[in-house]
């Protein structure tokens, strides 16, 4: 009886941090999903995307700029010819309730220099989601910074 | 009869929507709390206090540098003497689960120069911090970037 016990306790033990690890991993192929589908859109609408995956208490923490709310985002001119913007995340992690999550990982930004020739840019971003009362996951908070270019990239 | 049940069901409402506005509250100041428990550390102890704050899994995501791991952080030399850094949280949020959160903000870095000389330079950061395993709360994301010098700074 007592060996039925504890191989009863067992088998609820893994079989609940099976669930756990299970979890975790949907919570993490759910943002993972949401940065690919942020992404697809950013490459057919350029910056106006950001304002269709932002939250309306977003902000866009602009690298060598200030904390631009989705107000400020809207008022930004759609971006010139040419530009592009992926990203690949490195990581991804939702909180237990999963109704919050980030992803940070690396970008590749492609713009005209003033000269009017495409130069291309590599950093790293952050990305935090939240799930809106409405169910639709949105972006809260979304910051890049620059890396250094890549050795072999040339 | 009638009365006493829609009055009974507001009441309960409306205790719930407080309860809840209350409990988004008290994470955000458990994140607040955490952020001054980290600076003053850093006060004290400089990059050593990341170590201490930092889960295992933590990252800084480095401007102008890479991805760094704990352990990246563990070989890097204590700051040299002048080096000050703080900042202050614009906004912070916790997941409902309460074990996932963040806060964003600004932080002023004075550094010494080449010549000796120091210098302060003004960004934004976003920390993402975890509740781990044993109950202690980590951060598992760093990252800075730039702003503006402060027109009125001089």
């Amino acid at each position: 009886m007592k060996r039925i016990v504890i191989i009863t306790i067992l088998l609820l033990f893994t079989v609940t941090s099976f669930a756990k690890k299970d979890k975790s991993a949907q919570g993490a192929d759910v943002l993972r999903q949401l940065e690919a589908e942020f992404a697809a859109d950013v490459a057919q609408q350029g910056h106006d995307a950001f304002i269709t995956h932002f939250a309306e208490d977003g902000v866009e923490i602009v690298d060598g700029g200030g904390i631009n709310t989705k107000d400020d985002m809207r008022k930004q001119p759609a971006w010139p010819e040419g530009t592009s913007l992926t990203w690949t995340p490195v990581k991804a992690e939702m909180a237990a309730s999963g109704d919050l999550g980030y992803t940070y990982g690396n970008y590749v930004y492609t713009a005209k220099n003033k000269e009017g020739k495409l130069i291309t840019t590599y950093g790293k971003y952050t990305s935090i989601w939240k799930k809106q009362k409405d169910g639709q996951w949105k972006v809260v908070v979304d910051m890049g910074n620059s890396s250094p270019e890549p050795k072999s990239g040339k």
